[in-house]
């Protein structure tokens, strides 16, 4: 993949290490605010507020904020340093502490700095050009991962295809390109004509805010509809594929994914609708051997009564039930496009 | 039936024909605002604005507001009557023209006038309290469909069952009780213990607003979830049956109804969950073959990209696609239930 759609990534890390550089996803799509973040209770308070969201895009923005602290600080050794890494890695640990990619990534800066300290006479300048590189090269493999996933999942798409989304598992959500809409990028990129169609997602909207935000962005043709009108739309015919994000794979290819997958899963299969789930490798937990071992979060009910700004659709005191996610068995799956390939049912995954 | 399971209806008569008596349905669950009405233009705003809405609920309130108005006016002959009910009919026919009930009332209101009129020496004064009566008349016809169809309802239900409803097909929406809620709230005054669960149906909240509304006024256990949660209680057995309401009921059983209803009874059928559309036979419209002769209407797109008081969620100019209604095909429709029966698959109507 050669462009960037958007223009812009959600986590922009300067090359001199003054700062990271993030697009407000909570003031998306009314207002385009870039904030350029040094502090490391700004950037908590980043990650935790979800101005960036996505799980490979928090991994990315708290590597790249916890080198862009250590670059900034003042301190003239690497003792010192260490406390501060230290200090830095566990008020980011604490942000989203059911993130497992930004775990994953701050063990990986953590691991870094522990071999550079390690290292005889590692001088606390060498430390922080490293730890800057380090954060780059976490990036930049999530964006080979969203390439290649990209450069598989193009092999299911057709010029003229017309593909269901759900929430955002795009451009916003990664370090470039996305999971779910990354072979949308490219086939776009090859000038292959697509129709996409964008589930809102409630009770969130990721998929009127960031994902029909992105694809506008980048030219595609795409038309947000509610969650409960994709059974009508592929009843007429006008899906060819769905493709999903996801947040957890088992063993046996059942997959959590944003609450409302499960739904289109289903739908998909009474129409005859391929369903693909995409998502990198990392995503594949094999301890977990199939979805019933999987733990829902439950999100508490204002998400529901108060969808927009605080204002309340339901009666006071109304009981609800707000599932954050919902598991796909693997028999509704018709395929799961990793970046090291396409797999279809049976999974059997041992990675 | 015997209670009035909410305290009061969604249409009142005064006794007296002074004034149509309405609560604010607009202002749903946040203020409870009881209007009455005796001028024809409060009476078409009212209609028109959906403060009163609900097919039964706007041909009851058409025709207590065409009888309301000629009550209260000053004219001292038939023919001058006439001219009045002439005027305010037209007034209030253009209110929701695709209203079949709205016109169903007006028309039984006006063929009543004319038989009036045509009775010699019909007085103004027996003209008013005749067209009174037969308003009454409309309302009490409408609770006694209800009841006959919760009594058929009933035998669907038991002690303990686990039912999900969409949008709003209760006692807001007709003369009381409703239709598919009618059988809910029987089975409540005899003491069963029901778990309802509501879609909120989206765009416009009617399962959110008004049915959580009713059912949680009226006692019920009443738990509100996003349209898009739907499967994930089916996968976790916590749904015994589906009861929905309908629009159109083609001669083949194919139903029209709210959208998001098709995508339930595809899952229901997923997890052979019995599906019910519950509604009177003046709904089935056997001069419609099947489904595909039923026209669905498509509304704008703001009832999407601004969920609540004007905000919005999704990319300016972005496109939509808004059916209003569904299609469901018969052969996902477990049983219809009607006012004079439980029909089974195949149905073939001829009402």
């Amino acid at each position: 993949m050669i462009s960037n759609p958007i223009g812009f990534d959600a986590v922009e890390i300067d090359p001199a290490g003054r700062f990271v550089k993030i697009i407000d996803q909570t003031l998306l799509p009314g207002k385009e605010v870039f904030l350029e973040l040094s502090e490391e209770d700004e950037i908590a308070e980043a990650i935790k507020s979800l101005r960036v969201r996505g799980a490979p895009a928090i991994g990315i923005a708290a590597a790249a904020g916890i080198a862009v602290v250590i670059m900034q600080s003042a301190a003239l050794s690497s003792n010192e340093l260490e406390i501060i890494f230290g200090r830095v890695y566990e008020k980011f640990s604490a942000t989203r502490p059911t993130a497992v990619n930004l775990k994953w990534a701050l063990d990986r800066m953590k691991r870094k700095f522990i071999s550079l300290k390690a290292e005889y006479l590692c001088a606390p300048d060498r430390l922080r050009a490293e730890l800057l590189k380090e954060a780059q090269l976490i990036k930049a493999e999530d964006i080979e991962m969203s390439v290649k996933i990209a450069q598989f999942g193009l092999s299911l798409i057709n010029d003229g295809s017309r593909i269901l989304t759900h929430c955002n598992a795009g451009h916003l959500a990664t370090g470039r390109y996305g999971t779910a809409l990354a072979p949308v990028y490219l086939a776009m990129e090859r000038g292959m004509k697509l129709k996409i169609y964008s589930c809102e997602t409630r009770p969130l909207f990721q998929g009127a805010r960031l994902t029909s935000f992105e694809l506008k962005r980048a030219g595609a043709d795409i038309t947000l509809i509610c969650d409960n009108m994709a059974a009508t739309l592929m009843q007429r015919g006008f899906i060819d594929a769905v493709f999903t994000g996801c947040d957890r794979i088992a063993a046996n290819g059942d997959t959590a994914n944003k609450i409302g997958t499960l739904s289109l899963a289903i739908l998909a299969r009474h129409y005859s609708i391929p369903f693909y789930i995409l998502g990198p490798v990392s995503t594949i937990d094999s301890e977990t051997r199939n979805g019933s071992e999987i733990i829902i979060e439950e999100r508490e009910g204002k998400e529901i009564t108060e969808p927009v700004n605080g204002v309340e659709i339901a009666p006071e005191g109304v009981k609800t039930y707000n599932p954050a996610f919902d598991v796909t068995p693997a028999e509704l799956i018709t395929a799961i496009v990793t970046d090291r390939g396409i797999f279809r049912y049976p999974y059997n995954f041992s990675f």
